[in-house]
């Protein structure tokens, strides 16, 4: 199996799994954006991942391929913050294969990454100072010489996938682990999803509906694993409220191209 | 978009579409083969798919070259039907290309398409002479001199995915019709389904249970278009007794693949 099948079985595998409160799984849609488009993505980036894998093009290029061939369809943005993680790890073979690609990222991969962020709508706080909808971002870039590195560093603070890049991947390997931990991979994904989400606040969550929001949904997955609040009901309240762990999602699916990697079975 | 992202689309559009009475979807697995195996056949067949669109290869090894590369998951045969269909669509690009395409296969063909199926757990006819589990059947296809297209001519009486090699890809030429006049895509796949489960016996029933439960199936499939049977009450009763129109589902996927090549928009 080369890299870029192992990413395509985790973005499937991440997004089927069900159920995995407030995000798109295999019983629900979100009305502009279907099961359907998440894994049409998934076929459609092939090229960029098989790119990635040649190591052809710096990683600036390669995320704003992959969003480039993914932006064909109607449902928007359906795996930004994924490649964000992917490319990399793609790129480096592993963690630490990743952590040096990420490390050795220059100003024009912050150029072309602004690119690619620019043809999604993921959301931004609305005071930030390098808002990717302001044309003048890029001056901004290239006058305080900040390397896509740099970018994920200033972002950190406010986002846990762009925080991967600077801690080591600690959650993806996290995840990864809790994977391995399960017997067998049906539930594998959901029982990890559950544990990040009762232990992390998602940063997705807080830039759409603050800070409160996001530990109330870590409290209540807490309540799920506790076995004192019921994992469907919660799904569906949060998907009713349009509450989605978005960035938790993207990094599980992470975690599982580093665990299909490491030779975990994910249909026993 | 390249033929095989074509094709692809086509198979996970076919299996996500819900409710489609009996088959696995998004919302019904089999014990032993689930949505997610589909998915990880769709992924793993890229590299087959992407040499017919070369024309590396004949017919019979690109079926056994897809077939051996999605045979790597625990859920068993999910694509023999469907590729069937789809190398040939694929290699010839079109419908008349692929007649002129099946016509041209050769006694070797039939050899390495015996070879795969025997790598697949697809229901045959007991008292069929050329069993594919039978050693003697390569021999006696070199004895008798026949060509692939000899085997679905042999096969078309009994089989309506060989009888599409015979008789011009009818039923895929009529799914794409029905497809395209669908408004959308988003019902039009269910919609398509249900209209040829309406008219058509499924054979992959008939092999498994016999002609009148097939009759059957097509008269309740009737009622339903009439409005006088419940969908999703007659999908759980086709799965529940282990009843999957399983060929139906293969030429729909082959009409899938000519409707999206035609401009059929799967996702407004």
């Amino acid at each position: 199996m080369t890299r870029a099948d192992r990413a395509q079985l985790a973005m499937m595998l991440e997004v089927c799994a069900f159920p995995k409160p407030g995000n798109v799984d295999r019983c629900h849609d979100y009305a502009e954006t279907r099961l359907e488009h998440f894994l049409a993505s998934t076929i459609l980036s092939r090229r960029a991942l098989e790119k990635a894998e040649r190591g052809e093009g710096c990683i600036g290029e390669l995320i704003l391929d992959a969003v480039e061939r993914t932006n064909v369809h109607s449902g928007g943005n359906t795996h930004f913050g994924a490649f964000i993680l992917l490319i990399p790890l793609i790129c480096g073979g592993d963690i630490p294969g990743a952590c040096r690609i990420v490390s050795e990222t220059t100003v024009d991969d912050a150029i072309l990454f602004y690119k690619a962020f620019g043809k999604t709508r993921v959301r931004v706080l609305k005071d930030d100072e390098l808002d990717v909808n302001d044309p003048g971002a890029v001056d901004e870039l290239k006058e305080r010489r900040m390397t896509l590195y740099d970018v994920m560093l200033y972002s950190a603070r406010n986002d846990m996938v762009a925080r991967e890049w600077i801690n080591g991947f600690a959650l993806t390997r996290r995840g990864a682990d809790l994977l391995q931990s399960y017997d067998g991979g049906c539930g594998a994904v959901v029982g990890t999803f559950m544990d990040l989400l009762s232990t992390e606040p998602d940063t997705f969550i807080i830039k759409k509906h603050g800070r409160d929001i996001a530990w109330e949904v870590m409290k209540k997955a807490r309540e799920v694993r506790e076995g004192t609040r019921d994992i469907v009901r919660f799904d569906q309240e949060l998907i009713d409220a349009g509450i989605n762990p978005g960035s938790i999602a993207d990094i599980i699916l992470a975690s599982l191209y580093i665990a299909l990697g490491e030779g975990w079975q994910w249909d026993c």
